[in-house]
């Protein structure tokens, strides 16, 4: 759970069930800025890479992992069933590019039937970046749309099994990535935000959906999905389980009342689709409902879309805690541009928006469509140049950063305390 | 967690610090009665094999696992510290006959420093029989010299993951074998007693401790140390740990202030050694101290000690649900005879007490030892038949038996309930 920004190398499996190709070990090929078919892409829970500045190919990857394509019915459908004027940016931009079973939870909200939203995080570092923010932008959108129960889970066993990090510190880890999601103004009576250190100790349901789950997977299974091997140490085999239970509501009977079989959806991004794909396939044989997924794209490093954001270099990310005059410097200094080698070039042949990382940014921020379009439409023809790019984007993000700062600084360990209590939610079930 | 009267293959690997043969591949060999060397022994957690109707070979078991006898010398020191003027029959009659690490606790004592103590049992059938009464009588009298508090697991998740049974099935188990337990007069103010997928689910401290635990430990070993294969279950690679993780005090901060250092002594049969093996080795990496424990012959079946106790043999055992009239039948028809194949030649040669069930049943239950000896004396000269040897046994045994149904009977769930509830004990830490 964290997505592109990790280390360590391991080879996916797609599970029997719900894929269509399950040799991950004959990698994507992308083409590269050249047109060449150069390095491969490669996505799983740990790594993600691609040698294009356009990013990973997401068409291959739709076919790889066995989900589907969001389509402009499907968009159509949401925006009927959700009686809402326009879907949300994130959705409408293709940035949620991909589902499954989709279909069914709107089926249920046709049907007046509630289910819950899961989604999730590995706290990390101290600071998140923009790119965190994603899956719970969107994540929030839908809990207001279908004001619905959401269920965040923070998985510091897995940092402290992948890293080298003391408990300790794993745990001030997840509380100050806790505070930044709470900052995004979730709803404190409809969210339960928990570590999976904390709740497994907490919530007998959870450890005895864990059981059921770990009773009918083997060994080999996971072995060969999530590419565990013999040195690695114990902690990391029952992770995907960890990972997988929320996914039920087995595991939430002070929301849930014990019900066992309240739908799931899941926004996040399509690195985390391998341990879903375990849980769908699981799900049948406890007679489980299988969660449906919406998922996102890779948010690109400020260097560009075959580069990667790390907490480790300051200068990949905008961070939450940078200042305005961070964020100008790294934009300014950092951001992959799209534009031409002179601004004579550039005024002739326009820039390139789908490698310029500014407009890639704004695409996530800016949520005017028609003030985004011009952008484009100046951005590509050549009457606006880099630096007038980047200094919008400069402005937005100050904008997006600063209020969260202010939100967040708001956050008392209490609002922390009381979002982190297992209990029952205003959502009735 | 539950010795001798399981099926399933393992093959143990003595690890690495605390034993002095790792090489379980090369298996003890017995004599058989016929003084050849036949068949040979076999313990690990869940099998005991051998085809000598004395049982196992101990001394060999002891060299091979790595453990000390407990010697005279030792008995009286802690007969000194304990101040007391007769130990156990079970410790002085050589049942409980190995141990590592007891003198470290007696230095405890000494120092006037608390220790707690550990033990449990693997819910296998709705009744108990006699064999597994041994290590709580022994426990019961350990907690009454030392007045300490006593901690018992329930390992609800072995059965769940080994055993073609339903959670709910084996939750059942557990609470009937938890009535038969607190039926043996365990303080309920200084005694917790716990299903692992229950109190997994109420303790932070048992997950951080689990948690540092499996952070330590590779995959590797634990499927060497249990011969774990890649098509077993998920569930059953992380049980070594959850039967490690009590024997460290943080898994009980309820009990012991969050102290983590609070000396363990854990009362188990032998074959239980290779997960306190594994336990005592990963101790010193995470500044835990090593628990020390205390090891007890197994409990031989009615046939004869080369045979099983099995809940699905009700011929096998006494059981403690058993009527008069059932033990008087089962001891009568199948308890294995060291007699004669004659009156008149057990009258001139005597019986074979070391090979006699109803005597070494008599070794567990008679408390009296001039009685013991007396009987003992009478059977090996010829003097006393097997059919008054067995009369004997069946009138302490229906003692034992009734004693123990009466005082069940009063067990309600509320003091289950009691019992199990993570809490203070009256033992300050």
């Amino acid at each position: 759970r964290h997505g592109q920004i990790e280390k360590g190398l391991a080879s996916i499996m797609a599970s029997e069930t719900d894929s269509r190709d399950t040799s991950i070990g004959k990698p994507l090929v992308a083409a590269d800025q050249n047109g060449q078919n150069a390095v491969e892409d490669f996505v799983d829970p740990w790594n993600v890479h691609t040698s294009s500045m356009k990013g990973v190919d997401y068409d291959k990857l739709i076919n790889k992992f066995g989900c589907s394509a969001i389509d402009d019915s499907l968009v159509e459908r949401f925006k009927r069933v959700a009686k809402v004027e326009e879907v949300h940016p994130l959705l409408r931009r293709g940035v949620f590019f991909s589902h499954r079973d989709l279909h069914v939870i709107l089926d249920c909200v046709e049907k007046g039937q509630k289910f819950y939203l899961y989604t999730g995080r590995g706290p990390s570092s101290d600071a998140m970046h923009l790119g965190h923010l994603i899956p719970f932008l969107f994540t929030k959108w839908l809990q207001e749309v279908f004001d619905v129960p959401l269920i965040i889970q923070i998985t510091d066993d897995e940092k402290y099994y992948w890293k080298s990090l003391s408990l300790e510190k794993v745990k001030e880890m997840a509380v100050e990535n806790i505070k930044d999601i709470i900052a995004m103004d979730f709803h404190p009576d409809k969210t339960f935000i928990f570590r999976n250190l904390e709740y497994m100790g907490q919530s007998v349901g959870f450890q005895e959906t864990l059981a059921r789950i770990q009773k009918l997977v083997t060994v080999s299974k996971i072995r060969g999905q999530f590419g565990f091997s013999d040195s690695d140490c114990m902690g990391k085999y029952p992770f995907p389980f960890n990972q997988a239970v929320p996914s039920f509501s087995s595991a939430f009977p002070q929301i849930f009342k014990g019900k066992t079989n309240v739908p799931c959806l899941i926004p996040c991004g399509i690195d985390q689709d391998p341990y879903f794909r375990m849980t769908r396939d699981v799900a049948p044989r406890l007679k489980f409902l299988k969660p449906a997924l919406v998922h996102s794209k890779f948010f690109p490093a400020l260097q560009g879309a075959n580069s990667k954001m790390s907490a480790s270099d300051p200068n990949s990310a905008i961070f939450l805690t940078d200042t305005h005059e961070e964020i100008k410097e790294k934009i300014n200094k950092y951001a992959y541009s799209g534009d031409r080698d002179t601004v004579k070039e550039h005024q002739e042949k326009g820039g390139d928006c789908s490698v310029d990382i500014a407009f890639q940014y704004l695409t996530y921020f800016e949520e005017n469509d028609e003030e985004l379009e011009k952008i484009r439409q100046d951005y590509s023809s050549g009457a606006m140049l880099s630096g007038k790019i980047k200094k919008i984007l400069i402005g937005k993000l100050t904008r997006v950063v600063l209020d969260h700062q202010t939100r967040k600084k708001s956050i008392t360990e209490d609002i922390v305390r009381g979002f982190m209590t297992p209990r029952q939610l205003v959502i009735d079930f």
